[in-house]
């Protein structure tokens, strides 16, 4: 039996500290897995004092993380700290270049500075491993890097956003609207005072860019994806989803073109008979598509102290097992450029939501302008009457091309019976 | 780069086939995922002359399977060939005993004699994978032992047999009855002409059982598994279940208790509105209730020769990475015995399905029965009248223990008015 295998733990948040419990509750559990035992050394935060559920009494405790970069006595950094910038990125950084492994559950380090970290990490004999970052309870990383790695994927895409999959979950079963469920959310901690990051997308695409990365043996690229949120959909577009046999869903998308990579967030209709339809509340749900392999689906909590902490600990095992693969599953120096295809070149079909006068000729005119950008109509709803009024009127296209829709769309909103912005959404048709 | 990792194939069969096309089409891809590249040296088929849809010349061929044990050219076995004993067993251990690698997708064989592989694999300096034995397109074997390594498993289950999917879907998408559905299902490819092996849940026994042993680290005990199949289930149960919101699966269910662990495989009802409801046609699925992690939920296709040939691919990659881990998470020696809990003494709730004369009194003293035995009820539906006459009656339990629904039901059946034997499948809330 190898001698333990020693880890610090940076930031003792919810994460942090269920990292800290599983590694002290499931001890014996986890020393026969790896066949050595897994010591945690040292851990930092900044509040000695706070309850956390686990007994940190006799670990070196830090002030400032960075010490643990340059400990003798630890050879796993884990990184809970989060951000793009500062002190994790000082940490990591600093662990790498002292040839340590860096586990982190930080999407928004990696998806933005990844590649020049991923390389560090092998240059200096350490690893950077990630399967917390994306999904924590959906063991997602290696699901692709390991469980499909005979398949040349095609695309991968699901729920990414707890948040907005609970505020949009809400919706559905309230029939409310956006702003109240948010501050319902809020209210029940589902939600930051703060929002922005979770329910415009930015969040999902710090994800989609990792997954992107992964399955197509890139670098990651966040400045690529394409990002709108979910502050746009009322009540009525999720009844009227429902009503065509849809759900709505955030989703992140990243899928191989002929021409590149197409990588984005963006709410979209997925049919309501599919398993992903049911994935509500919290959950995420990742699919990928393999050409041997077809389509695979998991399902599983998205965040959360235990199931973050799960994916945390699953890398410190497979450390500790030995069991070294590259982090995105290729050597850092193979990494390829991923050309960005023209996601205005998507083909797909649409849901359309106007909100226009009620009066004759309107719909022909919408109909006709449509016609002259070759979207073909699947159908047409307009619910109850109201002669001069502002009503809605939801359309749905066959497939047809993005930039063809969306110039349509900027024609149509130029008409003067439409008085509020058209709102598009995808169909997303799982596969297509 | 070290060498390239030496494969021989026995069993050319649709697994065995598409597993050489793999590695012949993907083979740069491949080389730049394991750092070294997979070399088919020698593959082992009764037929030379079938069209495989892969150029298989230049290859060593062996009329004799067991002949790849011996052969020094070869690192790793793999057996595509089945059953649990004949060809596949002795090759399987004459590979292990020469310290060869063997990727299997042998269910049945790893079931029945799996301890004494395992050990003789360890023995020996080999391994003996076998991610395409259960659930092929899903790569549960990792999820579980990798990916979910920080967890104490309480339980796992599943729709683990394809075709008993693709007959309970259709059942319900056609309202046709088994027999009629059953024979559809073998025109078209997706039953064997003998279809017990499928239909009477042996298969999906043989996968539970390997599903056991890796979630709680103990050798496979098929025998400890109680097995029933789906030949019961007529097109009123579906409909039915459908009407009190359910629908029926054939699930694997090994769940850890307090006096041992429970292994069966059994139809129940699942709630219509879970993703699990969802899957239909051949998919299979994998639920998985870990202690931080909380459910995790893995979906993807059960067979078929790319998902089952792309889960074999994945073994071999992870041997060319040379990425060791006990095949199931332990070493074998440290295996436990897993006690088998009353399956009895199990708490749940349940659908009865009676053919009763309607007659006065009936439901009465079937009612009456019930509550001697402390059953509950949540439900009777009757639909229909036909007085004198044989006719459905459904009732639906609160939860209960096992064995006193089952002393309630045989003495139920023994009603003069019960006209046909009862029929009781568990309602499965899933988490529960």
């Amino acid at each position: 039996m190898t001698g333990p295998l020693r880890i610090g733990i940076a930031g003792l948040g919810t994460v942090g500290a269920h990292t800290a419990r599983i590694l002290v509750e499931q001890k014996k559990l986890l020393a026969g897995r790896c066949g050595r035992s897994l010591k945690l050394v040292a851990v930092s935060s900044r509040d000695r004092r706070k309850k956390r559920g686990v007994d940190l009494a006799g670990l070196r405790w830090e002030g400032d993380a960075r010490a643990l970069a340059g400990a003798d006595d630890i050879d796993v950094v884990v990184e809970t700290i989060g951000g793009s910038e500062g002190v994790a990125r000082q940490l990591v950084e600093a662990s790498l270049k002292a040839g340590k492994h860096v586990v982190t559950a930080n999407k928004a380090l990696l998806a933005v500075h990844g590649e020049r970290l991923f390389r560090m990490a092998e240059k200096h004999g350490g690893s950077l491993s990630f399967e917390a970052a994306v999904a924590g309870g959906i063991p997602i990383i290696r699901g692709i890097r390991e469980g499909l790695s005979a398949n040349r994927i095609s695309a991968v895409y699901g729920i990414l956003n707890g948040t907005c999959n609970y505020i949009l979950s809400s919706m559905r079963q309230t029939g409310d609207d956006f702003a109240e469920v948010l501050k319902e959310a809020q209210g029940l901690g589902y939600a930051e005072a703060d929002p922005s990051f979770d329910v415009d997308g930015i969040d999902a695409g710090h994800k989609i860019s990792l997954l992107a990365a992964l399955a197509f043996g890139a670098a990651p690229r966040f400045s690529d994806v394409a990002i709108s949120g979910i502050r746009s959909i009322t009540a009525l577009d999720i009844a009227y989803a429902e009503e065509l046999g849809y759900r709505i869903k955030l989703l992140g998308i990243a899928r191989r073109k002929a021409g590149g990579v197409e990588q984005s967030v963006e709410p979209c209709l997925v049919p309501a008979a599919e398993p992903i339809a049911a994935v509500d509340g919290a959950l995420n749900a990742v699919y990928v598509e393999g050409d041997f392999v077809g389509n695979t689906l998991f399902v599983g909590r998205g965040a959360g102290g235990g199931p973050t902490a799960s994916a945390v600990v699953s890398d410190i095992v497979a450390l500790a097992r030995g069991a070294f693969i590259p982090a995105l599953g290729v050597p850092a120096a193979d990494l390829k450029e991923m050309p960005v295809a023209d996601i205005r070149e998507r083909v797909g079909s649409y849901y359309l939501r106007l909100i226009v006068l009620d009066q004759p000729g309107v719909i022909a005119a919408v109909s006709a302008i449509l016609r002259d950008y070759k979207v073909s109509l699947e159908s047409v709803l307009q619910r109850g009457r109201s002669p001069g009024q502002p009503v809605p009127v939801v359309l749905t296209s066959h497939e047809t091309r993005a930039r063809d829709m969306a110039d349509a769309v900027r024609k149509i909103a130029r008409l003067k019976a439409v008085v509020a912005d058209p709102f598009l959404m995808r169909i997303e048709t799982l596969g297509g």
